[in-house]
């Protein structure tokens, strides 16, 4: 499927500003892409489809984890988990994407997982970065994001882990393990 | 051993300071002890000898974990994570204190680990917030372990991490595994 059809077929599936923060995060992925040497390709398709599963219920999102063999493990975590997971199952059934960067981009955009590669590190760091983004602690990421993709990342997830902390809420192991590894990667 | 001869063992172990931060730990499980209708013997033993190794050169701490068989994997996080285990061994082999609670306690005082019974998590709080420790948020610490103890253990292990993650220093699983259950278990 081209590019301005799975366009089309996003802007479909989501709410008008879901469909805005996505094409925010697709140009943000396109630049970084350029500045890091990554494929725009697969940057481009994994940002226009990581959050296509994000405007369906909870009663879907879970019909789609049971159904389609998904870690069941996600069930006993935050619902906002749910679908990156759900959208890299649907771009492999519904939008025939095979390239396994692609679809890792789109599984883990929210949680992240150790050994990220570049592009799903781009497509991570854009979701966090894009410009309608305006938590505190944004701005320092969009500098690292510039210089260190690594730093960048694992900034957002320091972010992210204590931002959860400091609402009580758990931590998918995926998300503390990909915050070690890119520690230990940035000691050596 | 007797009590008494354990303590003057413990403070030819220990530096002064060491020992005197060891006596208020041992003072506050005990009222915590007291409170919570837990074991004073155990949690004695257990706070007197918990920073037994703490003085030992971080040679000494990594010989004694290869060679009595402690997780390898200590030894990829930070030294702070060493003593505990190796105070547990010394409790078993040279102390001969057989009762698994007690020797938990040791172990496990700085990381804390999921399922933490009663007496790990009164000795695990008391090394936090006993009356010498100035730390921002240990009065809230203090407040919580009065009323429940998963809670003040809960708090421990949110500072512990924001602590770490913001001095980009990784977090021990077992850290974050305990905080992740006993989340969950306060939820519920």
């Amino acid at each position: 499927m081209k590019l301005h059809k799975i366009r089309e077929e996003v802007k479909k599936e989501l709410s008008n500003d879901r469909y805005e923060h996505t094409i925010r995060v697709y140009e943000t992925a396109i630049e970084l892409a350029t500045l890091y040497d990554e494929s725009v390709e697969k940057v481009s398709l994994a940002a226009l489809l990581h959050d296509y599963a994000k405007c369906q219920t909870d009663r879907e999102l879970k019909d789609n984890i049971e159904k389609h063999d998904l870690p069941r493990q996600l069930l006993h975590y935050n619902k906002e988990l749910w679908h990156g997971p759900v959208a890299a199952m649907i771009a492999k059934k519904t939008f025939r994407i095979t390239d396994v960067d692609t679809i890792n981009a789109i599984y883990y955009h929210t949680t992240g997982r150790e050994q990220m590669s570049n592009v799903e590190l781009i497509v991570f760091v854009s979701d966090y970065i894009e410009p309608g983004r305006q938590f505190p602690g944004v701005e320092e990421v969009r500098q690292l994001a510039k210089v260190d993709l690594k730093k960048a990342a694992r900034k957002v997830l320091q972010n992210t882990i204590i931002f959860l902390l400091k609402k009580d809420a758990t931590i998918y192991p995926d998300t503390f393990l990909a915050y070690n590894e890119l520690t230990n990667n940035l000691k050596e």
